[in-house]
């Protein structure tokens, strides 16, 4: 059984907060302070350009990325860490077209992170041959995938309610009409159990600041299945993704395997802390993780629907629909975020009308869903919002 | 006059090492420590998510362009910092192909870093329309502009030999003929002067972790000619290049000029050890360094063939036409460079055979080549190399 507690002893924990946002920005493992350190110092200090062989920095992206891999069924050698979820879209759905030449819709979803469609847009202008990117609602994908997709483009876990998609099913019926899959991770990587393995998915991308509390702007992950590893090309052909780097040859070839997706040179300092941040995982069970986040959620619902009716449920109510989110709708959803993160309660707000809370059982239990409860309800029974005062603004994903 | 003892004395330096490889990775900047442990601990730890406003993180990787700006002729406001060098080039060219769109040559040298040329090569095979990329030696890239010429993609600085290209003489000739020009000053800024405006390049992109002691895998820099800034298309469409990212709309409307060339979530960490790097050049006149580096590699060269003959020198012997740093050719290149490292002096190897010195007047003195070429000399002219026992794997760029 994961021990919570000692989990929770990890992270750095402001007095008078409760953090209710880690599906924003995880918080900081207190590790990660001597970790940062270490590499600035020892490290980038004294090694100086060394470093690259004598600390180990340029396995990093792979060394990570397996770590990542074990979190989400995805076997050794098949992720690797680097640049942004954005950018990682880019990678990942250039190859899943190129891998389906002969097809020219994406599917995607409204539910999906808005980066993610406009990287799709970004490289559908770029291509110019014709693609579309379908955008339906995240009921309907199931029955728009048909013989036309190349490749649905989907986040598991709906970034505004915590709505499930159901990665396996949906992966099974896109390769029955011949499409590719690219699941997003962002929302999932920490917070619930994933097998990319077991659902077949033919690519993964997230990012590593949310649930895998990585800090600000940490790299993020790609998955190829490594049936597809040695065949795709990449469309971001850098040289730390060639076969050898440092043979400094004019012509690109690719690197093997999964090794190919590296486009740059690695972020060492962002990968350290990341790295002191993956450590919280060794010895947790994330079945318990997934066990306790819906018990902090059906909680959560239960005791705000009972005190606060005017706040309506926008994510699902059985919990094994949900991700490790809650949300509700009101129309005065913005200043009320605003007035509760004065508080000392911190969500966030997504537009419209949404309020957003991260059940994040590493640092989350049930007494701070009780202290959450008691601020929401003083703070909409009583209208202690003001829209003038709290009008700043709005956090960040 | 630079008071260079003052800014030696702002870097971690270990003891019994003279480091001539500040163009790989610059040293440590002792401020970056607790700049970086502040951000850590006081920001991430304490603010969290409100970091994102409170900390001004948003407002980072313009604000650090700014500062890079300064150092390469570039107004405020038209430079933005992410991702790496190889994205940025992608970024870059795409536009610049975008902005020529009757033209499909890419001209560019051998003399090029080879992610230029591979991110070009991956740009080209994604586009599939007939672009081609001609790569000629470095000297006949003047009299290969023509009209056939979408866009000069070009390192200003060799990164092997520190052959300088005149990029205000190129850029003049390749607009002649109605060329756009990408400069990659990832050997240049911080190196030498730099005015990109003067120059009237349109785009420009380097990297901040050689001459710019931002630290390893630092975040790269973009810059878009203002003429250009509201016109380009982005290719990497990512929701921080968004007009508005926390509208969370389904569709893509480029942000604001630069702002556009924002692609994913900033690397708040990586860009807190990058700004405490750039307070070194507060106070420093860049025509302080770009003498004092002259004079550096005068020296070096004067002194190396006089005591070392069977090295070839591989850099312009003028002073004038050369980057910041000197190579020499020897047919035990390599070898003799890790007999050097052994020895504590830091340079590199560029293969096939050139040894590499990058000299950084911020914290090399004539003290250190007096000192390096006694142990050049000791190593070279004793033999003191030994092929099986040094090798190891090359360093990183």
């Amino acid at each position: 059984m994961t021990d919570f507690k000692r989990t929770r002893s990890f992270f750095q924990m402001p007095n008078g907060v409760i953090y209710l946002d880690g599906n924003s920005l995880g918080p900081l493992p207190i590790a990660a302070k001597q970790r940062v350190a270490k590499t600035l110092v020892d490290e980038w200090g004294e090694q100086l350009i060394r470093g690259w062989n004598t600390a180990g920095w340029m396995a990093k992206p792979s060394l990570i990325g397996d770590r990542i891999g074990r979190l989400i069924g995805a076997p050794n050698g098949s992720v690797v860490m680097g640049d942004t979820l954005s950018i990682k879209v880019y990678q990942a759905l250039a190859s899943a077209l190129e891998l389906n030449p002969r097809r020219r819709v994406i599917l995607s979803d409204n539910g999906n992170f808005p980066t993610d469609l406009y990287m799709a847009e970004g490289l559908i202008r770029s291509l110019d041959r014709g693609y579309v990117l379908k955008v339906v609602a995240p009921e309907e994908v199931e029955s728009a995938i048909d013989e036309t997709i190349a490749a649905l483009l989907l986040t598991e876990v709906d970034y505004r309610t915590g709505r499930l998609h159901d990665m396996q099913a949906l992966t099974r019926k896109a390769h029955a009409v011949g499409a590719l899959t690219v699941w997003d991770l962002a929302h999932s990587a920490g917070a619930i159990p994933v097998d990319v393995t077991a659902a077949k998915a033919d690519f993964a991308i997230g990012c590593t600041y949310k649930y895998l509390n990585g800090g600000p702007g940490a790299p993020a992950f790609i998955y190829v299945a490594p049936k597809h590893a040695e065949t795709v090309r990449p469309a971001l052909s850098g040289w730390l993704g060639h076969e050898a780097p440092f043979a400094f040859d004019l012509e690109y070839r690719a690197g093997r395997g999964i090794e190919r997706m590296c486009v740059g040179t690695p972020p060492i300092i962002a990968l350290a802390a990341l790295d002191a941040a993956l450590d919280v995982w060794e010895g947790v069970n994330m079945s318990d993780v997934r066990n306790a986040s819906i018990a902090l959620g059906d909680l959560f619902i239960r005791e705000l629907e009972a005190r606060c009716p005017e706040l309506t449920l926008a994510s699902p109510r059985d919990g094994t629909k949900r991700g490790s989110q809650v949300s509700f709708r009101h129309a005065n959803g913005y200043p009320i975020m605003q007035a509760l993160i004065a508080r000392g309660l911190i969500g966030d707000f997504r537009a419209p009308d949404a309020i957003r809370f991260g059940l994040t059982p590493l640092y989350v239990d049930a007494s701070d869903i009780h202290a959450a409860v008691d601020v929401i309800e003083d703070v909409v029974i009583h209208r202690r919002w003001d829209a003038a005062q709290y009008r700043t603004k709005a956090n960040v994903t």
